[in-house]
């Protein structure tokens, strides 16, 4: 059993060093990627649309060239367990989603995802062990028509320098930059020298 | 000159790798990322916040322990080129920036972040080269008072089935999926059997 070009444990492992824990989401999501770059539409440059920002983005990344900042990884944050790959530029695509009709032959994964259990009446051993011989078994595919520019991030476009703080920013914004607009994620910022 | 733990040389070829290509801005956030990590408030877990998408995120999954699948990087989509590490539960953190006053020595840097040239027109190998040389010398840095709850994705909460298409999704989100409610990046959708 491979996820892409890795053995089961090899990408296993990657989840560790990237993502910093065995995240069941986080293996379902390779067996997701997986099964989606075994069906890509023909066509020679993909991107990605990841359905939702918690752990799925990171089988992404690990195992295709998308990533959050090159842009050619999308998340859209309906809280769907799905990835997209799709021709970049016919936007031409296929969908692979956690089927909850298939669910009911692993209930371990059942009450996981459907968030039965609370964390700490969760079988974790039991949980992993039934991801890895479910694989495929808990997906279904679609095939779906993307319109990339209702997920493709803007272009920054012109710059300007913020007369309050004195940093860049991008002219769309407006007189001065967002944070200094107010909508700061900073109580207080103080100089160091 | 290192990065973090790599030299600059590993360090540039970790971005190719997973970034795909030797973007400017991400060797500059190779440093940005240096620089907060040498300049850590007390503490012993870091979340970090990125203020763009482009490039930027990047340089902190490489360098660091946060990916935005394990949510301890958040972004926010200020246009600005800079990064805070701060503290998990107390919110001290240090915020490191490209400071366009330290932009004059190194005109094509100046040029390239302040978008006075075409792409076209840029000189690739000058502006790696400056970039290179200038290393910490472009950026500040501040203290900051993060309020982690503005940056942190928000819990899933309750799981729902979507009367429309059968999938899991957030019930907050109401009495259908978003997707099913028209917020969709797709125009079309089959089933693969």
């Amino acid at each position: 059993m491979n996820i892409c070009t890795y053995s089961y444990e090899e990408y296993l492992h990657l989840v560790k060093s990237f993502h910093g824990s065995l995240a069941p989401g986080l293996i379902i999501g390779g067996f997701i990627v997986d099964l989606a770059m075994k069906n890509l539409p023909e066509g020679e440059l993909f991107d990605a649309v990841c359905e939702t920002p918690v752990c799925l983005p990171d089988a992404v990344q690990i195992l295709t060239p998308c990533t959050i900042g090159n842009g050619w990884l999308s998340i859209v944050n309906f809280g769907k367990f799905a990835v997209t790959l799709y021709e970049k530029y016919s936007g031409k695509g296929v969908r692979v989603y956690l089927d909850t009709e298939k669910l009911n032959d692993w209930p371990e994964i059942r009450d996981w995802y459907l968030k039965k259990k609370k964390k700490t009446e969760q079988d974790s051993e039991l949980l992993l062990a039934q991801i890895k011989k479910a694989g495929h078994k808990l997906l279904s595919m679609q095939k779906v028509q993307v319109e990339p520019e209702k997920v493709r991030r803007k272009k920054m476009g012109q710059v300007s320098i913020c007369p309050v703080c004195g940093e860049a920013y991008p002219s769309k914004h407006g007189a001065k930059c967002l944070n200094c607009q107010g909508e700061t994620p900073y109580s207080s910022v103080a100089p160091i020298k």
